[in-house]
C-alpha cells in the first residue's frame, strides 16, 4: 500500500496519514507548493528542504509547452532537471486548459487549444497527458479531466462528469509506470448524485488515490464544504484523498476536517509575490504605510528566515523598491507559515486535540 | 593601523593585505558585492556569507532617496537594517548624481538634483554626504567628489579637480564617527600631473584610505591601467587602494597587479540577472539554443550551489521563462566566480606565485 492512516479523529474525519512514493515519505495532511515551471517561485530546493517541503506540484501544461516534456525526459526526468530529489506531483494539464476559455474546444476525443506563449495549436488527449506525465515522471501523477465550470447545468455537469470517467479509463488503461501512482479526479460539480455516480466509476477503474476536482471555482465556501463532506464520505478510508487547488488556511483546516489528506495552491506564494502575508495575527499587507518605520518582524511567533532576520520595515523597503529579494524573503515566510501550520495541524491530530487547535484558529 | 600589508608580490606592486573595521576583517585584494537598494539583488545575507563575502558596498544616493536616511539610522543603521553584519562601504552619492547628467546643477556649494523617482528637488553638499553616511553607518564611508568625465579638457579636470579636493577638505571637517573610516577620492581626469596634485591634497588632509575615481568612464583600457599605475605609484605603502566601479576579471587582475586592494562592480550581478554568465572556459549566454538540452553545469570547476545542482538546460529554461530562480541561481554563480578569483588572486600573492597565475589567466 502507497497509503497508511496512522490516526484517526474521534470526533471529525480528520486523519493523520504517511504517503510513500518513489522519493520517500509524505506526512499528511500536507500542502504542496506549486512550482509551476519546474520552479517554486524564488526559492531553491534547498530554500524548500529548509521549511520542511515533502513534496511539490508542478503543472504539465506549463512544462509540455515550455521547456517539453520529451526535453526534460532526456534531462533525466523532472526531479533531476530541477534539482529536486523528494516527492513531485504533477496535474494533467486538465485545469490549465480548462482555464484558456476561449482558446480551447473540447471533443469527446481529446482538447484543442491554443498556447498563451505563441498561439500556436496542440492537442491533448487522456493518452497524451499519460505521455507526457509519464515523460516528465513525477511520483504522483493526475488523470485528464474536464474540470466542471461553476455555475454549471444538471445536464452540463452530467455530460462533463461522464467524460471525465470516461477519459480516466482511457488513463488507467494508458499508464504503464509503475514508480507512478495514477489519481482519479472525482468531478460532477455542486450536484451530490453526479459526485457520488463519478466515485463510483472511479472506484470500478480503481486508483491510487482520489482527488475532489472543480472545487474553488467560484461557488459559496458552505457549498465547496458540503461537496467536500458529502464525497469523502463515498472514498476509500485506506487511500489518500487529494482537494485540489483549495486555498486559504481556513480552508485547509476545515477540510482536514473533512477528511481530505493533500492540498495544493497558489496562495501562498502569488500573494507573497503581491506583499499579502499571513501571519499568526492576520494579513500583512507589507507596502502600507504603517510599516515603514516598524522594526519588528512580520511574525514574532514565526521561526522561518526572514522573521528570524528582518523587520517589516526592512521587507516593506525591499518591496517598495521592488528588489527581487522581496519575493524571496516573503515567499519563504509564507511557505514555511502553510508548512508550519499543517505540521501544527498533525500534531494535534496525532495528540487527539484536533478539534480544540480547531476552535482555538476560528 | 586599519589596514596591513601582509606579504607584497616581487615583481609586480600587488599586495596581500588585511583591512580591519568595526564589523571584522576584510582580506584584500577584495571584490565588494554591490547591494544599491540596501540589497544585493536577489541574495540573502545568508546566500553572501556562503559564498564567503566579507564586504559590500551600498548606495548613498539611493537610500537617502528611499527608505531614507533617517529611516535607516531610528533602524539601527543599514547593518541592522538590512540583516548584514559584516562590513559596509558606502559610496559618497557622487557617482549616481553625476550620472543624472540633465537633472543635476554642481555648484562651489554643492549639488542640485532632481530625484529619478519622483522628479523632487535635492541638494547633497560635501557636510550632507557626511551626515547622510553617518546616519547609514557604514564601516567605510567615502568623499563627496565630482566624477571628471572622459572625455574632459585639461582646464575642466583641473577645476573639477580643484573641487574635489575643496569638497574632501570639507568632508573630512565634518566627519566625526570614530567608528568609520573615511576614504579620500583621487579624480584628475587622464592626466597624471592632476592626478599627482589631487594626491598631494589629500594626503596633505589625510584619509584612511585611498579610492581612485573617474575611471572606467569610456576611456581605452590602456589609459585607464597608465593612470592606475601612475597613481598607486603616489600612494602611501601602508594604506588601502580602491578603484571605484571596476570592473571585468582581466581588470581585477591586471589592476592587482597596479596595486590596487578594493574593487567593485555591479558587473557580476546585472550580468547574472541578464543571463551572461562567468565561467573559467568563458562567457556563457545562458539564453542560447545551444545550452537547451545541455546537461553539464554551468562550470565543471566552479563549486558553487547553481553549479553544484544544476544543469546549463535547467538555467536557461528558468531564464527563458522568466523565473525568479534564474537571477537568483546566475547572481549566485557570477558572484562566486568573482568571489572566488579574489581568493585565488590572494592565494597566489601568498604563495609567491601571482605573476604565473596572471600569465596563466591571459
Amino acid at each position: 500500500m502507497n497509503f497508511q492512516v496512522i490516526k484517526t479523529d474521534t470526533s471529525t474525519k480528520a486523519r493523520l496519514g504517511q504517503l510513500t512514493t518513489a522519493h520517500g515519505l509524505v506526512h499528511t495532511p500536507v500542502f504542496m507548493p506549486v512550482g509551476t515551471q519546474a520552479s517554486v517561485k524564488g526559492l531553491s530546493p534547498q530554500n524548500l528542504k529548509e521549511i520542511g517541503v515533502e513534496i511539490i506540484l508542478s503543472n504539465t501544461y506549463h512544462l509540455y509547452l515550455r521547456p517539453g516534456h520529451k526535453l526534460i525526459e532526456e534531462q533525466g526526468g523532472l526531479h533531476r532537471f530541477m534539482g529536486w530529489d523528494r516527492s513531485i506531483l504533477t496535474d494533467s494539464g486538465g485545469f490549465q486548459i480548462y482555464s484558456l476559455s476561449d482558446l480551447r474546444k473540447i471533443t469527446e476525443e481529446e482538447v484543442i487549444f491554443r498556447s498563451h506563449l505563441d498561439g500556436s495549436e496542440h492537442r491533448i488527449s487522456p493518452e497524451k497527458s499519460i505521455e507526457i506525465q509519464e515523460s516528465l515522471g513525477a511520483d504522483i501523477i493526475m488523470c485528464f479531466d474536464e474540470c466542471t465550470p461553476y455555475p454549471a447545468s444538471y445536464d452540463y455537469a452530467l455530460q462533463s462528469m461522464k467524460l471525465t470517467l470516461k477519459w480516466a479509463r482511457r488513463c488507467k488503461e494508458r499508464h504503464r509506470r509503475k514508480d507512478q501512482q495514477l489519481f482519479g479526479i472525482v468531478q460532477g460539480g455542486m450536484y451530490p448524485d453526479l459526485r457520488e455516480a463519478c466515485v463510483k466509476g472511479l472506484l470500478e477503474i480503481g486508483f491510487e488515490g482520489y482527488a475532489l476536482g472543480g472545487l474553488s471555482v467560484g461557488e459559496p465556501k458552505s457549498t465547496m464544504y458540503q461537496i467536500v463532506d458529502f464525497t469523502t464520505s463515498l472514498l476509500p478510508l485506506d487511500q489518500p484523498r487529494y482537494l485540489m487547488g483549495v486555498g486559504t488556511p481556513e480552508d485547509l483546516l476545515e477540510c482536514v476536517a473533512l477528511g481530505i489528506d493533500m492540498f495544493d495552491c497558489v496562495m501562498p506564494t502569488r500573494h507573497a509575490r503581491n506583499g499579502s502575508l499571513f501571519t499568526s495575527r492576520g494579513r500583512v499587507i507589507i507596502k502600507n504605510a504603517q510599516y515603514a518605520k516598524d522594526s519588528s518582524p512580520l511574525d514574532p511567533e514565526c521561526g522561518c528566515y526572514t522573521c528570524q532576520n528582518f523587520s517589516k520595515a526592512y521587507l516593506r523597503h525591499l518591496f517598495m523598491a521592488g528588489e527581487i529579494l522581496a519575493a524571496v524573503l516573503n515567499t519563504l515566510h509564507n511557505l514555511y507559515f502553510y508548512l508550519d501550520f499543517m505540521r501544527k495541524i498533525r500534531e494535534s491530530i496525532n495528540q487527539g486535540r484536533f478539534v480544540e487547535f480547531k476552535a482555538q484558529f476560528q
